[in-house]
Order: C-alpha cells, then structure tokens, then sequence
C-alpha cells in the first residue's frame, strides 16, 4: 500500500508514463486512489458522486486495452475527477442544486468524451459550490479543515491537493479555477477563453464561463488540459485555430529565463499582510527576472463590470432555478440573480466593450514580460466553512480571457499555501505553462 | 447619349463584360450616370454627397489600367453608389445625422476596400435615414416621388432604380435593404448574417447588422455581393468559411425547377389586398413549384424580439448621440434609444436566444424547397415621405440570419412595383440567387 500512496505523490505526467509502461497499472492506481478516499472523504468532503465497481471497472477495461499492445491515449490509465456541473452521461450530474438532484444527463460533455477518448478513467465527480456560484458545498479544505477549500471547484481542488485524484476539471466565470487551487495548494490553470469547448457544462455566464484543470504541478495541467482544447460547434465562443501542443512546450526549456511583470492588482492594499511579505520576498529573489508595473486605472472598473456580465447572464441562463424553486436556492445566488434580472441590458453591453480596452493595455504588456504575476488570493484560505473566499486577483483576468495559471509555491504563517498566479496573453496558453512550471522548478530548487 | 441611356438599362453584368472587352469605356459609363443623375436627383434625392470630378479621375485611372493590358478585377469599372453610413476615407460619411455633418473618416470600410479593389468606381454616397434607423431622409420614390422609397437604404435604392448607377451598398438591420428594394423595383440582396464583415460601417445593433447590395437583377446582385463575402478579425460575426462563388452559381441552370415554400408571415392578414392578389396569381401560375406553408406558433413572437435587441444594442451604440445630440435626432431615433435604454439585460439575452428555436424550425423546412417564397412588403411603396414603411415582413429573417433577396417581377394596381421575396438557409447564399435569378427569368418570359 505504501507503493501506490507514493505513486500518487508523482506528477500526472510521470503516472501517465509509468501507466503507458506497464510499471504501474491503472487498476493499482485506482485502488490507490480509492483507499485515500476511503480514509479521507469522510472529513474532506470533495466527492458528489463516486462508485467504486464503476471506477474498477474502468481501470480493468483500460489495463486489458493496454495488455493487448493498441494504441494509447495521451492519459491511458489516468483517473480524472470532474466538477459536478459538467455533464456525465448516465452518471448523475446535480450542479451543486437541490433542484438537480438526481438529474442524469444522456450525453457526456465535451470535455468527458475527450477525456474517454485520451483514455482518462472517471473517477467520479467533485463537489461544486450551488450552481457554480458562492454558496458553498460540503468540502473542507484538506490543509486544514476548519478552513474553505474556495470555490466553485472546491472538490476538484480539495481532491487532487489530498492525493485522491491526479488530476481534475472544473470551471472558472470569476476565480472558481484559480482560487480553490491556491487555498488548496494545487496548480490550478485557466486557459484563453474559448479555448475548450462548452458543450454540456453548467452555463452560468457564456461571456465569462471557462473550463480550467488541476493537477499537482503546471506539467499535468498542460497534459490534461491538451487533451481538451478544440472546436465545437455548438459554443460559439469556441474557434477553428489548431490547438496549442501545450504538454510539449510546457516541457521544454525556456529559450531565456522567463521575465515577469509584477502586478499589485486592484484590491491588493486590502491584501493579507502575508501576501505583501511573500510577494516581497518572491520579487527580491527573482532579482532581475521580475520588475513592478502599475496597471492602467482602467483595471480598477474590471471587477463591477464583471460582475455585471456575470450577473445579467446568470439571471437568464438560470431563470429556470429562480422560477422554479427560488426557496432552495442559497441566499448569495438569489440576490445575484436579483441583481441580474435589474441589470439594464445598456450596462450590461457597455460592460461587454471593457475587454477590448483592458486587452489593448494588456498587449503592450505582453510584449514586455512573458508573463504577469500576482497573487491568486489576497491571502491563505479563510478560516470557516460559510465563504468561499474573495475572487478579487482572478476576475479581471476571467473578464480579459486571458490564461491564468496558479503555481503552489507559498506558504502562510499559519501553514496554509498560497498560490502565485500567472497570467498570459490571450492565445498563449502552451508558453504561460511553461513560465509556470520553470517557477514550479525555480521554486524548488531554490 | 442614348446608347448610353440604354447602357444603364443593361444588367451590371452584361454591364462588367462590355467594359472589360473594352466596348464600353468607365468613363462614357460614368458620364452617363452622372448625365442621368443630373437630369432626375433634383426630383429624387437619392444622394448625399457626389463629386463628378471625382469620378471621372477614377474611371480615367480605370480605363488606363485597362488599356495597359493588366489584369482586370470583377467589378472593374462599374459605379457603384455607397450608403452614407458606409465609411469612405476622405469623403464625407454623414451617417444621416446632423451631429456627423461634415465627419470624414480616416478609413475606407472593408466593404470599400473590397470594391476597389474590384476595380470598381465609387460614384458617390446615397442617402441613409438617420443613422439607419427610421427618420426619413430626402429621397423620393423614382416610380412616384410623392411616394416613400423605403428605407434606410433609401437612396441606393432609388439610385439603382432610376437608372443613376448600376451597383449600390446598403445595409439591413429590420428591413433596410428588402424593403426599398422592393418599393423601388429593384433587386436588393441581403446575405447570410455575418458573410460580409461590417468594419467601417455605423454599428446600431451588432447582432442583426447585415450588409446587403441592390441591382437591377440577381445577377448583379451575386457580382457586387461575391465580391464584399470575407472574413475580418474586427468583426465577431464574421468568419473564416470560404466565400461561396455567387456569380458562376447564381448563372447556372438549377438541375431541378426551383420549388418554393410560400409563406404568410406574421401580419399577412393586414397587407395590402394588392399583396394578397399578387401572390395568389403568383403562386396559381407556380403550380407544382410552390406549396403552402404554415410557419410555426414561435415565429409570431419574432418581430417584438428583433426589435428588443435592435433597441437594446442601439442604446448601447448610439449613446453617444443622445447625450450629445439628442434635440437633433428624430423623434423615432429617440423613442428607440429610450425604450432601449430601459431594456432588462435578461429579456434582451432572452431575445438574443431566439433565433436558435426559428431557425431548428427553418432548417427542416429547407429540407423540403429550395426557397421560402414571400412579400417582400406589405404592399407597394405607401404614399408620404412620413414613413419609410412597414418592415414587418423582413425583420424575421434578419433576426434568424438566413439571407433573402428580393426579386422585382409585381406590380401592385397603381402601378408601383411590389418584390417577391425569397428566403434561403444560412450559408445557402448562392443558391438562393440562382434561385432568384430563376423566378426573375420565369416572370420576363411567362
């Protein structure tokens, strides 16, 4: 037993090549898995749907696919947990609702029939805050569980940082990719919105909804997150552009040490004093890879703008749950939908133009740096069960689309990690991964 | 003088053809629109700005390149006349605004770019309505000047039909190129949403805007649009599929007769008895060509919600005016800029959802025809240059984004014309002019 709790500290990239090899199989590996679970979920709580025989049964099926000498996908053997708002197809799908409860969806998602298809074993599904939103879920944070795990992908995040899962997918439409994984002590990583494809996830707000992964190290996020990246036709926010070879270009060695342009973020005087002393201290070490720059005032508007996108968005796509059964909502999503349902369609437009003008800033940026940094959280997570935490550092990125990553390479006075959170430009997913595992390294070795 | 009168009653085909066999020169062309424009713009006010000078220095220029012997592009020497809400670089584009009276871009419109680099000749700009919408401009009905000539795209139509330039550029939003076309007897073509990208062009509402063209013939129609179809990264709506080839397709025999599905659109029971006549004569002397269709329940709503998201997104584009401006505008521009602004987001993106259910319903009645077949218009041209109109029989398929072109064979008892409008699936743009051209053939030889 103690082999296999190992191979779960590995990288996904080195379980997936232990898999391919034969050295591990992926029944072991989800024995390994399972038994964590067993041992943990009862105080963790990152689980919404799991079976056992169904996950052995995966693993039995792709070890005999192995056995018989055929190709293999990209994750052949790799157990994946997914955010249970992304649909399963005869596997129960409940968006963190009681309205949803039970629901079954017919189809896989696109991303779970991409995952099928790479050879991913679904483990199961994680717990999702109430539709996405705030209210929390039952997921306690594994560093320490008087403390939220964040959210919306707090399973996902909590599961993976307890070793119970290699890998995860969750989504983002303010910080809910980011912010768990930092609380969580997990890389964490949004790509370019539009990047993958929608189809069969929970839409909450089609301008700002982007499906993100976590994975231990920016590595494995780069070898799950290839897998998904493509073109359907049914999300418009999707394109044709040939994906990005991300796991490669994540691997490989920066031409020149990667140069980061430090961002205090609106909100960042409000900041946990222990964010400014580590930031601090990242920047110095980092010595002339890193200089300080003042965004345009226009980014101090990019937090209420998106929040108006994503409210006037949710009161539509979720006007059903509001009709239908508004007294089972939590309080933070009937006064967002509230919000929403105020919100004069003029605001919600004029706030729709704002990416442009952030995004032209931003592109002058980006020819100087190779990636922003910033803090992922104003701070560790948040002791109590009854927030998720404050989206602050992550939602102006969400609203500019760019790809964001969170490496966990920090740690608060009370122990709890903390995440530095890089951002790219729009596109340049494969090249912010590798910035994020070269700072994974640095961090390391340093 | 009267061959070149005679010259402009030939279709911009057979126009384009002479010219680049050199059997008609741009600047014999050229003069015989500006001769006829002299003798008739006093009565019909078609134009917002023209310089002769200017015109004639192009169709110099063209005819010198031709007798160089290089190549030719498909439009070379052809007038064509400009809605004046349609970006010209150091010519005025006033919008049909006072606030833009003297405004000169810096910038040709990518449909401008387009055509010059056809090789045709910018006549001049043609009278908008202001800022597109429903205040009516100067020009008068060549048929009948005390009647309206539609609108917005009031002036090109006009021009075209009274022979003053073969070719003009017009936009619909609700029924802004349909609907003049057909009151003025012309061909007048609006294509697939999103074919032809709109950089350059005033934006009222993005998610309807469509650039169209009218000519004397579908023909014409499919010479000047093949040359606009395209793709530019400014436009969200545009996209990278190849352009259909409309000339070559529009000139083919269809390999079965053409069969139409006629339609009574919502508001066919309060068109005009000429309408209803017509279209009973039309369809008896179609025989099998034609069956009757009812369209769905959902299609009744289709012009209130067209109309909130033409509203909503006016608001939002045309703030400027209003604060700026709002004692000049019109009092239909301000009553739309008003009601817009008081728009919910939610029922805007409610109405933004609408097309998805039309058009499932249109996409399986296209398996059965080659076309929808109906008024393009209530009845012909009412009197009184008030009103530009009723475009209840066009905002539908603006909202759905199916193209439809208007083919002028009917005349309504007092001798004004009257369109046939035909309808195509999204993206069946060529076939739907060849469709067009086939009606238009049909009715000279029956």
């Amino acid at each position: 037993m103690k082999d296999l709790e190992t191979a779960l500290d590995l990288g996904a990239v080195e379980l997936r090549d232990r898999l391919a090899g034969g050295a591990l199989s992926a029944l072991d590996l989800v024995e390994a898995c399972l038994a964590r679970i067993a041992a943990r979920e009862p105080e963790i709580g990152a689980w919404a749907w799991i079976d056992p025989d169904y996950a052995r049964e995966q693993a039995r099926r792709l070890d005999a696919h192995r056995a018989s000498g055929r190709t293999l996908g990209p994750l052949h053997g790799l157990p994946v947990g997914l955010k249970d708002m992304i649909d399963t197809a005869r596997i129960p799908t409940g968006n963190g609702c009681a309205l949803d409860a039970g629901r079954v969806p017919a189809r896989d998602a696109f991303v779970v029939e991409r995952l099928r298809a790479a050879g991913a074993l679904i483990l199961g599904k994680t717990v999702t805050t109430e539709l996405a939103f705030l209210h929390p879920g039952k997921t306690r944070n594994p560093h320490n569980p008087a403390h939220t795990p964040g959210g919306s992908s707090s399973g996902s995040a909590a599961a993976v940082a307890d070793a119970m899962v290699p890998l995860a997918l969750g989504t983002q439409t303010g910080g809910s990719v980011i912010r768990p994984a930092a609380f969580c002590g997990v890389t964490g990583f949004k790509p370019s919105f539009g990047a993958i494809p929608r189809r069969g996830v929970l839409m909450q707000s089609h301008s700002l909804d982007t499906v993100g992964v976590f994975a231990a190290d920016p590595l494995g996020a780069a070898l799950v997150a290839e897998t998904l990246f493509g073109f359907d036709e049914t999300d418009p926010a999707s394109s044709l552009a040939p994906p990005p070879r991300l796991l490669d270009t994540a691997r490989g060695t920066p031409p020149l040490p990667p140069v980061f342009a430090f961002v205090r973020p609106p909100g960042w005087d409000r900041a946990d004093p222990d964010t400014h002393a580590a930031f601090a201290e990242l920047t110095a070490a980092l010595g002339d890879q890193v200089f300080a720059l003042d965004l345009p005032p226009a980014f101090e508007e990019a937090a209420p703008q998106r929040a108006k996108i994503n409210m006037a968005e949710m009161a539509r796509h979720y006007y059903r749950y509001d009709r239908d059964g508004r007294d089972l909502l939590g309080a933070e999503t009937r006064a967002a939908i509230d919000k929403g349902a105020n919100m004069p369609a003029r605001d919600y437009l004029a706030a729709l133009d704002r990416p442009k003008v952030l995004n032209a800033a931003l592109d002058e940026i980006f020819t100087r740096c190779d990636a922003i940094l910033c803090p992922a959280a104003p701070g560790p997570a948040p002791e109590g069960l009854g927030t998720t935490g404050d989206p602050i550092f992550n939602g102006l990125w969400t609203l500019c689309g760019t790809p964001a990553v969170t490496v966990p390479i920090l740690t608060a006075g009370n122990g709890l990690p903390m995440g530095v959170q890089l951002v790219g430009p729009r596109g340049g997913d494969a090249r912010l991964l590798r910035s994020a595992q070269w700072l994974y390294d640095w961090a390391a070795g340093a």
